[in-house]
């Protein structure tokens, strides 16, 4: 399969999950045009660079176009990536509660934070490592993603360790802009460059 | 000026992000290129897009491409626009806390929750206003943009009545895919959608 653009894999990925949230066996491009306000020779284009070769002139299975998106980007609900979060600060420790991965690909396994204070005091199902034990945690819990909630300042320094411990990529909710070496995969999720993406005139 | 296409818009935020981050004055496409690891190209064609005419021989100079990005995307720190956080689960209290959008363009004026009593009882400097005021206060407050945190089974309708009360955007946090007009923008920031963005191996 060739690569697939990541503004293609951003909307795929909206796809499948329109997929997952309707009843319907069938569903046509035009059908989903309407749902996400892309056009349906975009979505067609889009689906088309997953080489799936079925069902398009009445449309396509709801099901077999989940499936297929999801094994295309290697999603598999079945066999859960495990993710940490980085720095309990009250964002931190809302991801950390939150039932949010519960249908996901992705499992919280551990939160790590330098205080050691507020490990112990925090209520959480999930076990709390300080943060000086982030190497050894991911090796032996087998994380692969990190989810970082450190205070701005510490972000760059954290995001270099997590690096050289062998983390593939991190979703960066702080305002930092991490500078990390370009195998590393990092998606800005920080609210307020969120509305920046939205509320340009452009 | 042409329209930006949203990959090199999120590039261009990001560029000019890391550059009210340095100290420096001048900054080349080649150094914007190890701090980011997309190519000096990719840069140069972003930035061309912005028709800047200046100083390409031997750099940019930093604090002018900072204001010709933020002015090309209409990012002003002068003249903030106001936002409003809608659901106030554990989540949505975080951000209400949060300090993130001190040195942002925008301001948080606003968090709505349907519960009275959770109103009543969360500590915030920021109003807090039922659910039901939502239509009046989006009018009064001059709300442009809503953080949506509410539940997942909620999402769709506090966002339809979003919509129906004037907001352009909105950043959303759940995990429903909201199904909005086309000339209303949506960023999903959730974190289960920005892992699948970063860990396909696509």
């Amino acid at each position: 399969m060739k690569k697939i653009p990541a503004p293609s894999k951003k909307r795929l990925l909206t796809i499948a999950s329109i997929l997952s949230q309707k009843k319907k066996t069938k569903i046509t491009s035009v059908e989903l045009s309407e749902l996400t306000g892309w056009t349906d020779a975009t979505i067609r284009r889009d689906i088309s660079l997953l080489e799936l070769h079925t069902g398009v002139s009445n449309g396509y299975n709801t099901e077999e176009l989940k499936d297929f998106i999801q094994s295309a980007l290697s999603i598999n609900l079945q066999n859960k990536k495990n993710c940490c979060i980085v720095g309990l600060t009250k964002l931190g420790e809302a991801l950390l509660e939150n039932s949010i991965f519960d249908n996901s690909p992705f499992k919280i396994v551990a939160g790590f934070d330098t205080n050691m204070n507020r490990i112990e005091l925090m209520k959480s199902n999930l076990p709390l490592y300080p943060t000086v034990d982030l190497e050894e945690k991911i090796h032996s819990l087998k994380i692969e993603y990190a989810i970082l909630t450190v205070t701005d300042d510490r972000a760059q320094n954290i995001a270099d360790r997590l690096v050289n411990y062998g983390i593939k990529g991190i979703v960066n909710y702080t305002n930092t802009i991490l500078t990390l070496p370009a195998f590393i995969k990092v998606e800005n999720a920080n609210p307020a460059f969120a509305l920046a993406l939205i509320s340009s005139e452009q």
